[in-house]
């Protein structure tokens, strides 16, 4: 950081220096700290709209508030580069998501004032409502502040959690930081309400925001003004907010230090449940994210005067990308499916989807549960439903693939993107769990495609059967194994074996050395293959962790004296272990290895590295196969 | 059923013979229908007060709408029996919740009039929605009604489903049976509400329901006749559910079909998403479960002149009954501790420590997943939370427990009663998955105490720890072993030899058979300890399902010849599992056989029944040893 071009921000190591600043040198501070944002994600990528949008936020809390001994709580927490740098990690900002930097969430061992670590939506009511009872029980004065976004406010979590705190009497404010206008129809009933409050209140308190948010709506914006006439009569019509027992302040303009810092002032002497309603526009100050909140969302490095260049030769096919033609082909040939995304339109590859097919997309907003639920209610009908979610957000809807799904046996295929380690989002993301979580339900079935090839031909399997299927991928490309053009699809519950060993047995020919079969779940195949060739394996692509091909891993058993299991997911549980229950029910016992990911939470980092250190790649899995069958250290 | 006790009941095949009766006829038909459920609950225990609050509600709807064309979807579906009886399922009454009978809750698989089975809370207007958007893609004219409790749509994904279905243009009809007025204080800001709501509105439009509800809320009684008579001005204020979409009908007296079958007929022809809200009393019709729902909510057989008898010498005390003596204990002793339930105080033995310790008690409603975060909210600042839960409803926390708790390594004591088959209620609260899916969880520890005793002790041993622990247990008793009165704890992730062999290994003295070992988790140590003497194994009372005493589980391999896990818990990914990935991991191959719940649904019926079906009890075991391990035909 040259001093010349950060004058002020190269004062603030902790918040106290903020609270010393007099407002005009806050709002010149906010230009410097927007300013090293953008530099910053423009070197390192990471998270870029959501972060310009909470500048103004973030230095109005942090000067209004004691911080840390007060707890702000931020949802996702991806809009939390403006409060590293201002919590001290400034100068850590060029390591963000890389292997030993800093994260690109909060992080309670990160940081004291990572008073929450976060990831995914709408745990902040919960997480500072708890702190707020905490503080009460233990008779301190610090209040506990939830910034939370009006996408993560859809979650039924969310909605507990104000239910809950309505009836308590915590010092708790929940910080809604409104920014939806800007981006995306919205996709549910509060969006639409808070647009509507935005159009009346908002008006009067605040014209400065921007009126040409209410051009869109003149005919509420006609009601509002009639409403707001009336209420001078007796009573104020009571906000959604106000029916949950919170009181409702705003809407305030986001980005306007005057606003923000009196209005939060007098919030923070007041007792129990506070709401304030703060409009924030996404990418903030930075025209071109300004423009296309989406593409500046979470970009990769690029020059913030010229903006992001959409690379001029195609890269390789994601596996996003190959399920996402894969879904409108079906769709194209199947009139009966339906594709339902909780709010990830984008990263589970479904753009193209709903714009050839926009009657039959869902995007049922930030709400895993109710999309899977409303999915199974789709299906009762004989609808067929595809649900697109990450692997880690299946896990919020745990319940319902169990309760509502498996035990009515209903078709739908859930594709499971961002499987095993995910890199630079880290440990909350991590697509680790599934086939430990998913293979213990019964009526479940699990795909694990080894390539892109595999991948389109397993969604077709999915499709068929007369069951819940999933099928997991991971981000990114595969080895580039390109998909066939037409719906053909691969037998269900059947692996393969893509290389024979021509060792001989231990104790054959005097040899010594047990020969080795390595079953490979998912796109460790491929570095398997390479392992194979330099220990003389057979290797076998299993491809279902569930149905598991017991047929197959008892020839193999029975042909070998050592098997080795390699997948991308959790040892414990996971489909290495589904190979020893079936040697177990077949009463066979022989050495068996498990390969796959420990029992540790992994953090972020480039996701090839991670492998490497996890012994997940190639050389790895050579090196443990020599040291565990063949006595050698590699 | 004799056919002078229930002349217009009898007649009833299908509800299209109840489409044709008059609105008199119909008024004596729910009499009858309220004695048979009375009749028949009595009979055969099972859920009594809701059943009573919902007769007038279930006639109507089936008499309005043209089932099954159109889909009721019933929410918890515990409130079903009147369903049942006029859907064709008058005469099996009698076999209900028994293994081979009538299920409890709504099943797809038991009628065409059970639309979506259930068990759970909240699901129903997410699948409703599901129907009805899936019959606008048909061009099917069919109506979705969803019939929630005031519970349940406190549970986020019930808000979810409303969010969602105010935006999409379904003709969803959700019916909210509201009826909490009557039995406890609200818990939530959505209880509040409605309690506002009846006190304004319905007091103009529904007086007859009963005005004292209204004296225990005189100030919002006379707000809401100042509201009232504002309201003619020119704005009606929105009803929270206008808010999110719905067009909101009521509150109507749910017991009254003079106002229920007009209202419904009218609604049906509306398009679009249609709230009514009605009033009902648990218990209705029958004195005792008026006066005391609580009792009266899942009685066992009781004769209904008299009504439920205490029994006079007390029983065997149950799992719950010592975690909620423990919670007290320890509470008492440590002032950190804090006790948090989703909506289950009397099942999950909290009502002690309510009446104990009423400040550090937190029922947040039915929301798990807030449950799960709010707690660990609180244990970031020392706060020691205990939440109470049974296994199959932390399903619905599952992303709570991996992201927030586990991820954050937060020290916190999940209780998990109905570990297990849990016998009447059948599969959708089967608690067979916990192991394996908390056991693939990092930082996450899992106790099986055996029995009474040490369930206590193993609380205490997770209450010590600096990290999150589960200890599951089942429904009702144990063999009986008397907890020690102090808070002794047993050691951390140890297990012990109950039983030693005496059985030579196999080769010794020209022996042939396996010397073996068992290693049980959970209660069914004690008949595991039968079968030993039996087949002179050896016994080891594993106590932790993670971590697992991997140092026993090595020094039993290597002096046995064979191994046998024994769980009440899924075979997939369960304990056994974790054995065989230690062995693999030791590099230890021996005969293993994995004893468990199979990879299936088990139904409802008597629990010690259903455990005999699998195999699970000591004839079971030994018979499973024998054959596989001793060649012989039990």
């Amino acid at each position: 950081m040259t001093t010349n071009a950060y004058p002020l921000l190269q004062k603030v190591n902790t918040p106290s220096d903020l609270r010393t600043m007099s407002r005009s040198d806050l709002k010149a501070l906010s230009d410097e700290l927007r300013a090293y944002v953008l530099d910053s994600v423009s070197k390192t990528g990471g998270h870029l709209s959501s972060n310009l949008g909470t500048v103004e936020l973030t230095i109005a809390l942090h000067h209004v508030f004691n911080t840390p001994y007060d707890r702000v709580v931020w949802d996702v927490g991806h809009q939390t580069y403006p409060h590293k740098i201002l919590t001290g990690r400034r100068d850590r900002m060029h390591t963000l998501r890389q292997l030993d930097g800093i994260s690109g969430f909060p992080l309670r061992s990160e940081s004291e004032y990572d008073t929450f670590g976060v990831g995914h939506s709408s745990t902040s009511i919960s997480a500072a409502l708890g702190m707020a009872m905490a503080a009460k029980r233990k008779g301190e004065e610090r209040r506990a502040i939830a910034v939370i976004g009006d996408g993560a406010m859809t979650a039924g979590m969310a909605f507990e959690a104000m239910n809950n705190a309505g009836v308590l009497d915590g010092n708790l404010l929940v910080i809604l930081n409104d920014n939806d206008m800007s981006i995306s129809p919205p996709v549910g009933a509060l969006n639409r309400y808070l647009a509507q409050l935005m159009s009346g209140q908002f008006y009067a308190a605040a014209r400065n925001v921007g009126k040409n948010v209410l051009k869109q709506v003149p005919p509420l914006l006609e009601l509002a003004k009639r409403l707001e006439q009336h209420a001078k009569g007796m009573v104020v019509p009571a906000t959604l907010f106000e029916n949950f027992g919170f009181n409702y302040i705003g809407p305030i303009n986001g980005h306007d230090l005057d606003s923000l810092i009196p209005t939060l002032e007098n919030i923070r002497s007041l007792e129990g449940p506070q709401f304030l309603h703060v409009v924030t526009k996404k990418g903030h100050g930075y025209k071109l994210a300004e423009a296309d909140p989406v593409t500046y969302h979470g970009p990769g490095k690029f020059d913030p005067a010229v903006g992001i260049v959409k690379p001029s030769t195609p890269s390789k096919p994601t596996f996003t990308q190959v399920f996402g033609k894969w879904l409108c082909d079906m769709a194209a040939q199947d009139k009966r499916l339906v594709g339902i995304t909780p709010a990830m339109r984008e990263g589970s590859g479904l753009v193209e989807f709903e714009k050839l097919f926009p009657e039959r997309y869902y995007d049922v907003g930030i709400a895993e549960q109710h999309a899977v639920t409303f999915a199974a209610g789709m299906a009762c009908e004989g609808v067929k439903p595809v649900v697109a979610i990450y692997s880690t957000f299946l896990q919020r809807a745990y319940d319902q693939l169990i309760h509502d799904v498996a035990l009515q046996k209903l078709p739908m295929v859930f594709a499971l993107d961002r499987a095993g380690l995910v890199g630079a989002d880290g440990a909350t993301h991590a697509g680790a769990y599934d086939i430990a979580f998913v293979r213990c339900i019964p009526n479940m079935s699990m795909a694990t495609p080894a390539d892109e090839r595999e991948c389109r031909q397993l969604l077709t399997t999915a499709y068929e059967q007369d069951h819940p299927v999933c099928v997991r991928y991971p981000r990114g490309a595969g080895v580039g194994a390109e998909p066939l053009p037409d719906l053909s699809s691969l037998p269900f519950g059947k692996g393969e074996i893509r290389r024979q060993s021509t060792a001989p047995r231990a104790g054959e020919n005097g040899n010594t050395q047990p020969r080795i079969a390595i079953l490979a779940f998912g796109t460790l195949l491929y570095p398997a293959l390479q392992v194979a060739e330099a220990v003389d394996a057979t290797v076998a692509n299993m491809r279902w962790a569930k149905p598991l091909d017991e047929a197959l891993v008892r020839e193999l058993a029975s042909s070998h004296d050592a098997i080795v299991t390699v997948e991308d997911g959790c040892i414990a549980g996971g489909a290495g272990a589904a190979v020893s229950e079936a040697l177990a029910a077949a009463g066979i016992s022989l050495p068996v290895w498990h390969l796959g990911l420990p029992d540790q939470f992994i953090e972020h980092g480039d996701p090839a590295k991670l492998m490497a250190l996890q012994g997940l790649d190639a050389p790895g899995i050579e090196r443990s196969i020599r040291q565990r069958f063949l006595n050698q250290q590699a």
